[in-house]
């Protein structure tokens, strides 16, 4: 196995491969990353119990040569250290060369001889049927995913609810994500076969986030493979591979209420510091409790409260309609559902004091955020 | 108590003093940071076992308002979340009111009220006698904490050794530092009596790196004053207090060999960037021992080998006279002398493979790094 590479181009595709690298597996070669050598480019794979990446590094990219195979083979290196080693090599070209398991790596005056391991023992692909397949923009992914992922359960006993609900019915995309005290939901148009009907496709919350970083620099179309118990997802020389959560998703569509009792629109940016500065007070508590006093003359009264501490109160203007309320519930959760609205206003709609309520972007329908109230004396 | 204050002046002085103020401390008023209001303009203070940081914010800074005080008087407020509070006010000014203890803190349409201590039951300054004076630089200051203060023993059982010894004579100023396995040693011109004579100034080296911290911004002079047991470095709008270590520090003097065997002459980065991918392959060691092999035809091999990973090796062009020599040193302890030189180039002497080796600027005389070989199979 021989080759000369680009070495901008190796430390990309080492960097997101690492990110299915575990230090911590009962598996020594897991630890390891398996870079392929053929005559059209490179792969690279990393794996762990939740999640398979491998990266292609194509002989060319726009006319520009990447990557110079002389010699095909396989070879797994420790991960950890072949991603510090490529960041940190001199030149901007690298010599590879492997004689039986012992890799070179030479770059500018710089020479390393690492051992490897038989890449006969790395682990298969997962194998995926490919009927169930949906394509969509790799940018709307990215938003689908940072507007629910945060609000999965970290727990890992609660199941399911660790993972985002993925739902397709007639083409239309919906990700839900709940940890039972709130829930997030977004839904978008895709490209897919209007007979293809997904129900209950869950997938771990910790698998999305590595996708999202994993997409960031990603433009253009992304194709999903939904199977048994793996998803893939396949980019620009990526395939991103993911177990699926077992277990039924609770139906949520009877949690979330149709209509109100009254109804805000106020400044997203606004009420967020907002939240934000009045959660200094009450974020060592146990719930990180602040109250809305939402008046009809205009504003909410925005408030919290520690014992020892003191007191933090403030109004946001808003446009209310309908009965005035005061609502109390965990500053987090309210926090990380406004970070996650691009729009620049909110409504938000009650039920009642005790009831969920939801917030969602003024402007448009396929978003919201439902936040469970907390009972104060 | 009441006055009005442009924010980002406070949140620049709260922040300052907040890196004397601890969380964990046994005299719960030193988790609070005090803040008197007198007709000149605003004083904060913090303080621990080892450092009292003052900082003023004077009524006006270039005939711009900075404070406006309508009352005086004296609060202390709980450190961590004042802090916090004001670097999230939302308006440029802050108006700050006391009453009995609650203070009342007010920015655009924010208003915090917590709960202050009694500034009667904050301790005083340390009181110096301030004949023992003298005054240099604040960026050379700055540079000769850089330059020592890593060397200086981590391990708190090490009494003085984890404190920068502090040496005056005739105006010559000279900082040295040693964990007993390298040294490093600093001198400089700084205005002083040169009838001025100090030997056994140690001083704590977490006090030198906060201080070279808090001095960050600051060009022009400062002021040092040394008394019995306390250091006080007076900058623009600053007191800086840190207790002196007790005991006697060694005489570092007899280990910096004079001459050598051989000697050579190399690139700063060049080296460091080698000596820092060789660390790559042996950093999980327990020395972390990297070898270097010094040639006369005008090279160095710099290698290193772990067992169960490979080996790295590099040739790094260099000027050598002398005898040519294998010798071996932790990697740690290069990279951070390294780091320190700000020259191009560094003159390396070496008395022997199993003595201890002199690194310096090739352009200068005043600034040195010792490092005591590893004995290797």
């Amino acid at each position: 196995m021989k080759f000369r590479v680009q070495r901008a181009a190796l430390v990309e595709a080492v960097s997101q491969v690492s990110k299915a690298v575990s230090q911590k597996t009962t598996i020594p070669i897991l630890t390891g990353i398996k870079v392929s050598a053929e005559d059209t480019g490179l792969t690279l794979t990393g794996m762990n119990s939740d999640l398979t990446i491998q990266v292609r590094i194509p002989h060319r990219v726009d006319d520009k040569e990447q990557v110079n195979v002389e010699r095909i083979g396989n070879i797994v290196l420790p991960g950890r250290i072949l991603g510090d080693i490529v960041r940190k090599l001199p030149g901007d070209e690298v010599e590879w060369t492997v004689d039986r398991l012992i890799t070179t790596i030479r770059s500018g005056q710089a020479q390393f001889q690492l051992n490897g391991l038989d890449a006969e023992e790395y682990p298969r692909l997962p194998q995926l049927e490919e009927h169930q397949t949906f394509s969509m923009q790799a940018d709307l992914l990215k938003s689908m995913i940072r507007q629910t992922g945060f609000a999965v359960s970290t727990q890992e006993a609660r199941g399911v609810l660790t993972g985002v609900l993925c739902q397709l019915k007639q083409g239309r995309l919906i990700f839900v994500a709940t940890d039972s005290h709130r829930l997030s939901r977004r839904e978008a148009e895709v490209e897919a076969d209007p007979e293809l009907d997904l129900h209950n496709v869950v997938i771990p919350g910790k698998s999305l986030s590595e996708l999202a970083k994993i997409l960031a620099d990603q433009d253009g179309w992304v194709d999903v493979v939904v199977a048994d118990n793996q998803i893939l997802v396949k980019a620009d020389n990526l395939l991103f591979f993911s177990r699926l959560l077992e277990g039924n998703y609770p139906d949520t569509n009877r949690v979330i209420p149709q209509g109100g009792i009254s109804e805000m629109v106020t400044s997203t940016r606004e009420m967020l510091e907002s939240v934000e500065r009045a959660s200094l007070i009450s974020r060592d508590g146990r719930d990180n409790v602040i109250k809305w006093t939402v008046k009809a003359e205009g504003h909410v009264e925005v408030t919290s409260a520690a014992q020892d501490v003191g007191v933090a109160t403030e109004e946001v203007p808003a446009k209310v309609s309908g009965e005035e309320l005061t609502i109390s519930f965990n500053a987090r959760y309210m926090i990380e559902a406004l970070r996650a609205v691009d729009s620049e206003e909110i409504r938000i709609t009650f039920t009642g004091t005790m009831t969920p309520f939801v917030i969602q972007p003024a402007d448009r329908e396929d978003a919201l955020h439902l936040i469970v109230p907390i009972r104060t004396r």
